[in-house]
């Protein structure tokens, strides 16, 4: 019966020809046949999540990793909800995603069963296109339209709803891949304008880049403009994947709060845009400004995020005369092991120490978190990734699918603990499938960010009952004994001796793991 | 600063003014001038749980148990979004519930900061009213109309999204409870014609209820129907609360499966509908009816869930002469105490003889727990609670919230262990608030409704690979590990000896207590 070419089956022969070889799915009822079709099409690995959360946020990493989506099978308008947050996430990123969400038969559907819900709402608040299959000979078409649409250009969500009469019925029509728009180059006028500006303006000229202009090629290309101008390279507080550390052209990050970000934007009278928009302030504060840029700059914009940043860059050297200026690379410069009790600067010094070549860091270390960065910006040479949207519960996820996409390369999960207890089952996922992650649990055992923006709000200082919302302790979190008991070793950290101990075991060491490093224990 | 009347802390005095006292939350930068406002009104009991779909799911719990609303404080879209699975549950539950979600300032908003989504949308698939306030005077008034709206009837899910300026600006302005509408009661014509009806159909005739009818006294008015006209007593698959138990009236609940479904309502040629709806399957099956409802059965509906289903039930009595016949009601009758190695049924024989009178029964146990029902009946009275809308995850967390509005009482929580997985962040609620609810984890380490379902829907036999979707195990989860990592005591229980010594401990002690029952093991 799973032999047969029915909707389902047709729908999963459609994506592997559309390059969609991964679907990260916790499924339920309506999803069956779907998941009966994988025996049939076992070129899809198909994935486990044990909370629809870690099953997007993975979708997530992987592509960041792998430039190509992976599928999501969700159960319907609640495995769709429990997956939002981190589908947010995605869409900030701006990587190509598709969802396939199961439904009722579409006969079904009025009869309104509890677990009836409008979908569509749902899906369009991460979603850039949504679809609803009619019937099984269109599900393959709508399964490559949603490959198609997912890469944009930018990357997007694509949703397809998958009523279940569709994919058991047959016959299920399977179709060739549908070929993407490629991303168009910035015209060659505005690429001119950019360089005369640039001759000019020198150092108070920065470029703020964001996306895949963030690869090595590009950085690379970015820093042969700053040299031959003076410009300063820039990337959003917060970056999809980044190529960074020793080989690499150092880059700023415009800082998270409002007015650091001020200071390092200060002076600055050009602000050249390459796969970004013009920064904002993460929230509102009163009084503060939400907007970023300093009065009387002007902006640039080489390139949307629509638009084909690597050629805008190299257009750009072009047009500056500079294809023969060697970019400024950045020499290995890894920081001693520290020692003693940790802080939040050991947890970096010792990260950066340890950092294996071509690791990729998925950073969700918030507060805690705040000085890695800044350390490891010379350590050996790595691809760093950030949460985008601003939705904790990300960075366990998103290691997950990552490792999925880079079996050969190590994944360090930067990770703090507030966050991670958002979509703590991603754990179980790294242990079934063997996954290469190392995760550093920052464990400040509070929410340190609203503790911090408390009083930057106008709050004022919170009482013992408020402060007690921002607690992680009463009781305090076993981060060791949660990864045991989802089949992950581990080890608790209390001095930078021990936490190097710790992450050089896991990272020596293939498969999964997790050290706590407890700050202020 | 925490003290001035502001939109946040009028909103909060007039929440506490309209009854509702709980806040369950977890709380970001855009909700922090709630938070501040709740040092200044200390009626509000807040109640931090480390992942929205906790906080959502203690709502619905604390509110079929509080028969009031509490409010949900809620991070924007996301935040919504990680909550919209229970709040599904919730809306098919029919509870009031009243979520705050915080917004960025409403200049902020058209700046597509990273954290900015279409919260309407989202809302939208769980909110029988959505308002977004415009500014710091209307939102005292907002949030009295969103309780009222959250009354119903029937009672629902009412969402107020509050941007972050409207909070933090004053002068807000408290305003007084608005009362909410009471349902109507059916008109005496319609009780008549049922009356009539069920006097003639004697044993062909079923009344299939749901909603506050399925309380005692709702429940012994059923009864004196019953009693007087032979009509039987059915209840939805799942109820949002009902007395059970020794000492109250036996009514049968439609079974899960539509095959035996229509074997129990086979015969039936009048349905009369108190607080529910005609039945149909949860999900459509190839070739299989989709309504329940056999042929030449006259559906008559006595009152709607929006009608005063108690009142209706009263007039029905009256109409059929009936208010002095003794209602029908069970003694009480426990299962022995098995031995041996665990299975589905031995836990459902040790739950039935160890249930404690007056406990609050949660049951999200799924396919294990199908004989819990049958072996409970006649134990000690209890009220029982099952999840509404499909959306696993809802036990532990509901299980939190009943325990809140019922301090005195013990909740006893049956969870499967996939569901479980869901929501386990619950556990360290019940841990940092001391709650008396004690878990019994059917840990069967699969999907196993999906290997019953994979056959039912015309899929045929999972391969290998198909199989290992359903499957928890690889690695096996360590709940008594899960639990103590968050300060949750427990053990685990391979035969039926163990399971009621742990069970026993868990039911004498105070506070929060997890037995994994382990089946097959």
């Amino acid at each position: 019966m799973s032999g047969e070419m029915n909707g389902a089956r047709s729908l999963v022969r459609t994506l592997i020809d559309s390059g969609v070889e991964v679907c990260f799915t916790n499924p339920g009822t309506s999803e069956i046949h779907f998941v009966a079709a994988l025996d049939a099409e076992p070129e899809m690995r198909a994935i486990l999540g044990l909370f629809e959360g870690v099953v997007t946020g993975a979708a997530d990493g992987y592509a960041r990793m792998a430039a190509k989506p992976a599928c999501t099978l969700l159960h319907l308008g609640p495995g769709l909800g429990n997956g939002l947050a981190n589908l947010h996430n995605a869409r900030r990123a701006r990587v190509p995603l598709v969802n396939i969400v199961g439904e009722h038969a579409t006969y079904h559907r009025h009869l309104d069963a509890p677990l009836t819900s409008d979908i569509k709402s749902i899906a369009s608040a991460v979603s850039g296109w949504i679809r609803t299959s009619q019937d099984a000979q269109s599900v393959a078409k709508d399964g490559a339209e949603a490959v198609a649409a997912a890469y944009g250009p930018p990357g997007q969500v694509a949703t397809l709803i998958l009523p279940a009469n569709t994919a058991w019925d047959a016959p299920g029509v399977p179709v060739q891949r549908i070929a993407p728009q490629t991303p168009p180059a910035p015209d060659d006028a505005r690429v001119g304008d950019i360089a005369r500006v640039l001759k000019d303006a020198g150092e108070s000229a920065s470029i703020l880049m964001n996306g895949p202009v963030l690869s090595e090629e590009g950085l690379s290309l970015a820093s042969r403009i700053s040299v031959a101008t003076g410009a300063r390279l820039l990337t959003d507080t917060f970056v999809t994947r980044m190529a960074r550390g020793a080989g690499r052209p150092v880059v700023w990050r415009v800082p998270y709060l409002g007015e650091e970000a001020a200071e390092l934007l200060e002076g600055t009278r050009h602000l050249v845009l390459v796969g970004t928009k013009a920064p904002v302030s993460f929230f509102a504060y009163p009084g503060k400004p939400s907007e970023l840029t300093p009065q009387g700059c002007t902006v640039h914009t080489l390139a949307e995020p629509a638009e084909d940043g690597l050629a805008a860059m190299a257009a750009l050297v072009e047009a500056l005369g500079a294809t023969k200026v060697a970019p400024a690379l950045a020499d290995e410069l890894r920081p001693d092991l520290p020692s003693g009790a940790l802080d939040p600067k050991k947890i970096a010094q010792v990260v950066a120490h340890l950092l294996p070549e071509n690791a990729i860091v998925m950073n969700e270390a918030a507060t805690a978190g705040r000085p890695v960065p800044g350390f490891t910006a010379k350590s050996a040479p790595h691809d760093w990734m950030d949460l985008m949207g601003g939705a904790i519960g990300q960075g366990m996820p998103a290691a997950t699918g990552a490792a999925v996409a880079c079996p050969d390369r190590k994944v360090l999960c930067l990770q703090a603990d507030g966050s991670a207890m958002y979509t703590v089952q991603a754990l179980w996922t790294q242990a079934r499938e063997e996954l290469d992650v190392t995760t550093v649990i920052f464990s400040n055992r509070r929410y340190a960010i609203l503790e911090m923006e408390y009083s930057r709000v106008g709050a004022g200082e919170p009482s013992a009952a408020t402060r007690s919302l921002f607690d992680l302790s009463r009781p305090d979190l076993d981060w060791v004994g949660l990864a045991r008991s989802m089949g992950v070793e581990g080890v608790r950290a209390s001095t930078a001796e021990e936490l190097a101990r710790g992450l050089e075991r896991g990272l020596r060491e293939s498969g999964p793991y997790l050290v706590e490093a407890v700050l202020g224990g």
